[in-house]
């Protein structure tokens, strides 16, 4: 599935219909098309000096690492490992960021894309007075929305007291706000920031 | 070679008499002792609510994963890249903290131990207002010094314009502050930053 961006740039999303094994090889790339989204956008913030942001690197663990003479060392064995944090952070005006990106098929935002260890970073850091939030893109309507951190704490705490699992696209609406896709840069999260440093009077 | 530290505790260093091929492999965990003594105080500040700061994962280029049925993707073949950053991020009261922690074995310290994308980055994250440091090490005195970004530049700047390739331990004395190693916790940086944040009235 092809998406066309406005100036012409293209979206490669999931195939759900792909067989099993290719879905999961796909698997660690999910978001990939969005990740490089952001990651074009914090190119951008870099070379304009507007804000330091960048993706942490996927924790691995180490089994096996040969040494062959006078070359570099091989990693010869390595498994990839449950991210504790999220995947982006950096500084904005002093201030410390601190988000993640999620894509979903579902007309609702699933929460089992967040692993408890996740949440448990987001609130300290929150409680730390960081920003912190988690772009959300629908790929079915083709819409990205900016959600806080805190918002992201009153659903998961619906779900634990039985609530329900997901969060609509109403819900997200309401209460986190339309990122519009731009040429550059691509997604303009520090505008949402802005705004969210003006309400707060931080 | 084994250093104790107050209240019993072992420090391992890297042992120069070492043969080539070990000392090879033992450059990637250079620094280690530092490393974990870090890590341990960043677990204190976590569990004390003081301030929430990780070291980044090592970025690895991955080459070929292997998705054996039914079972995790194992990688098999990987390279350890250089970092484009440092090696601790994170936040402390709303602000953005950013270090390197460096060890040597010298009696001055070389600033080959950093290098210059390293110190392009600290620079645009002090653009941004960042609290920015590095924590030097000096094995033979097994002292511990926390010198800020912008004391590093004028010594990297010096460099540049052909002046020594290295810090000396006086001037390092004079410029940066020194840290005591405790208990709980071990390396207490974050006092420094609260003596940089009241000298800066920020």
């Amino acid at each position: 599935m092809m998406v066309r961006y406005p100036y012409g740039k293209k979206f490669t999303t999931v195939n759900e219909a792909e067989p099993e094994l290719v879905r999961k090889v796909n698997y660690a790339n999910r978001g990939m098309s969005l990740e490089s989204a952001i990651n074009d956008t914090n190119i951008y913030y870099l070379e304009h000096d507007i804000a330091v942001v960048h993706k942490k690197p996927i924790p691995i663990q180490i089994v096996k690492v040969d040494y062959p003479h006078r070359s570099a060392a091989v990693i010869k064995e390595a498994y990839y490992q449950q991210a504790s944090t999220t995947d982006y952070n950096g500084v904005y005006r002093g201030r410390y960021l601190d988000f993640e990106a999620k894509e979903t098929n579902q007309k609702s935002f699933p929460l089992k894309n967040f692993h408890d260890h996740q949440i448990v970073h987001m609130r300290r850091i929150v409680h730390q007075n960081a920003i912190s939030f988690v772009l959300i893109h629908f790929i079915a309507y083709d819409e990205l929305y900016f959600l806080s951190a805190n918002n992201l704490f009153s659903f998961w705490d619906r779900m634990l007291e039985g609530g329900r699992k997901s969060i609509t696209r109403d819900e997200i609406r309401e209460n986190g706000k339309q990122i519009q896709f731009g040429f550059m840069p691509t997604i303009d999260y520090i505008k949402i920031v802005d705004e969210l440093i003006a309400e707060q009077g931080k």
